[in-house]
């Protein structure tokens, strides 16, 4: 049996000045989990640097311009296709004034501490319910 | 002030058929933790996909043929000139035998639980503690 392939993808985890993250709901144009929300990402292209990926969809998904931080942390979940790595990275805004493309149609600045109030992504929701309860702990 | 790059590199948590971990000690080759033990890995190379410098720098560094099973996680740890981002991803044992290259004098197949043992390197230690708790966890 051939396994899949392990696939990297990222992810933005946008925070404002206030310290509140950035969700993103799922829209119409999506194959699968409309309305869901999610951190701002996608796939790195081959070849491509995982930072230059991250700030490229941040900026294609928000129109912020973003500045990375630190390291959020990796989840993994699987496609038909393949093995997909998240790796997930926080960032924080330095210019430019939200603006949604046509992937989402909606978007809220959230306390982590509420992302369970949300329906999140299946496959990175326990990962991101689990970084909001460690973003939780820390600020305690 | 200019934040210093991100950078990603990988570590492959290499487990033999009796589900025991691959630790390498750094040998006087190396230009700063000589005698921490480690996992095998290193830097992925411009343009370089992560899962090709996995498989690179594992036959590089052991000479096994390894196959990659999941994700164990992310950590993050400073250099002077980078925040490095270490992707480390669980493989298994597929082929091919132990052989050490210059980088490591020393190689132990080690219960997770005893790696509070050893004088794990720095940056990655607790990381690495903090995933032997887990993998313990999960097989009580």
């Amino acid at each position: 049996m051939q396994a899949k392939p392990f696939r990297l993808a990222v992810k933005a985890v946008v925070f404002d000045s206030q310290k509140r993250c950035l969700l993103m709901r799922r829209s119409a144009v999506n194959r699968n989990f409309v309305g869901c929300w999610e951190w701002p990402g996608g796939k790195v292209d081959d070849g491509e640097d995982f930072t230059t990926a991250l700030l490229r969809e941040a900026r294609e998904e928000t129109s912020l311009e973003v500045e990375i931080t630190g390291l959020a942390g990796a989840a993994e979940f699987e496609t038909p296709k393949a093995s997909v790595v998240l790796l997930c990275m926080e960032v924080h805004v330095i210019g430019g004034s939200m603006r949604l493309s046509e992937e989402h149609d909606a978007f809220e600045w959230v306390n982590p501490v509420d992302f369970h109030r949300y329906e999140l992504l299946p496959g990175v929701q326990d990962f991101m319910i689990e970084y909001a309860s460690r973003k939780g702990a820390s600020r305690a």
